[in-house]
């Protein structure tokens, strides 16, 4: 899978990919994500990217003319499966989205910033909008690391034991049960007993029980 | 407000806190956030901090111990308004949560990883669980930045604005109209009329009428 991410302040995702699953995927060549620079597409020898809205109002607008010319420049090179704008107003992004991307080939996915970009960007370009969820945030930077890092973990081989994701919340629509580690006992605050009875089967249908009780607490409509 | 982040891999936060609105809102005093490696409180040799699952299954689980020597040892420092743990069977993460967490003094959020950490860190410690969303990260240092991101941005004084913040997304439980800014006419595509009018109260009714519309087709959830 290939990645590519245009955003205008691109040191902000430096370190994210330089570490955790995130290199170790890179490294093994099972994912490749390249951060482009809204700015070297500017129109104009001050490097400019963003304007005040038409209209009026607080907040500068990103410019469509540096972002086209940079998703153009990506096209000549390769296809892309989706063109994702990350913005608040998008679908919101779940888990079956993430399993249904993690299928595709090449993505590419634009990050707004301040008011968000010209919408004509959306309306000519943008394939996909999605929202990591209901709230607003100073950039779409941090929405596209979390959707590639959500992505690129359910790649084949990525994860130590891969096994390891289908244990995950969602995947089943359930949360997942409590865990525990060593020490058995802390300050007095012990193990549920069941799960060092070393009984696979009570251990796997407590767990079952645990995973259903929270979710009916916490999450009653992820079981209608 | 302070923001401490208890992560086993702290230094994917490197390049975050080092840029954009929350490089300045630290600079100028608004915010400090302070990430904690959680192996600086390993209680061996080998700095581990993280064991198999009692009970057997795939993941490691994140170790007690190191997680309450750091916690107390910040406690001993400055008292929480709240010890949050994200984690994706925590409480969604909607705008009116960061608004009301934006007004705290003091915050700590602990970063899981892997199958997460071991249930009694829960029980014992945390006093709030988020989930920035229905899916799986391989850790909750992004999310912890997304939720620490959306809350700085909102202390006054730290967007250039600060009307700027009213008119997102989700704060009149609306989703934001769409947004134009120069060449009026881009390869033919133009933008709205009215926007260039100049007639100050139409384009304040279009844009709700604009808003309203968006809200009604995209997320009718919110209109209820």
């Amino acid at each position: 899978m290939r990645i590519d991410i245009l955003s205008c302040v691109p040191s902000l995702l430096d370190s994210f990919f330089a570490h955790s699953i995130l290199k170790r995927a890179q490294q093994a060549g099972f994912a490749e994500v390249v951060v482009h620079d809204i700015r070297d597409y500017s129109t104009n020898k001050h490097r400019t990217i963003d304007d005040y809205a038409f209209g009026g109002g607080a907040g500068m607008v990103l410019q469509i003319e540096p972002i086209a010319g940079c998703i153009r420049k990506l096209q000549q090179e390769r296809s892309y499966d989706e063109i994702i704008y990350l913005t608040p107003d998008g679908e919101l992004m779940q888990q079956g989205m993430v399993n249904r991307l993690s299928l595709k080939g090449n993505l590419m996915m634009i990050c707004g910033h301040y008011k968000g970009v010209d919408q004509r960007v959306r309306d000519l370009f943008v394939t996909m909008e999605i929202s990591i969820g209901d709230y607003v945030l100073s950039g779409g930077e941090l929405a596209a690391a979390v959707l590639s890092d959500a992505i690129i973990r359910l790649l084949p081989g990525v994860l130590n034991d891969e096994t390891s994701a289908l244990t995950d919340s969602f995947q089943d629509d359930l949360l997942a049960p409590p865990v525990y580690t060593r020490p058995a006992d802390f300050e007095g605050h012990k193990v549920p007993e069941i799960l060092m009875s070393g009984h696979e089967a009570k251990i796997e249908s407590w767990r079952h029980e645990q995973s259903v009780k929270r979710t009916r607490e916490r999450r009653p409509d992820l079981l209608q």
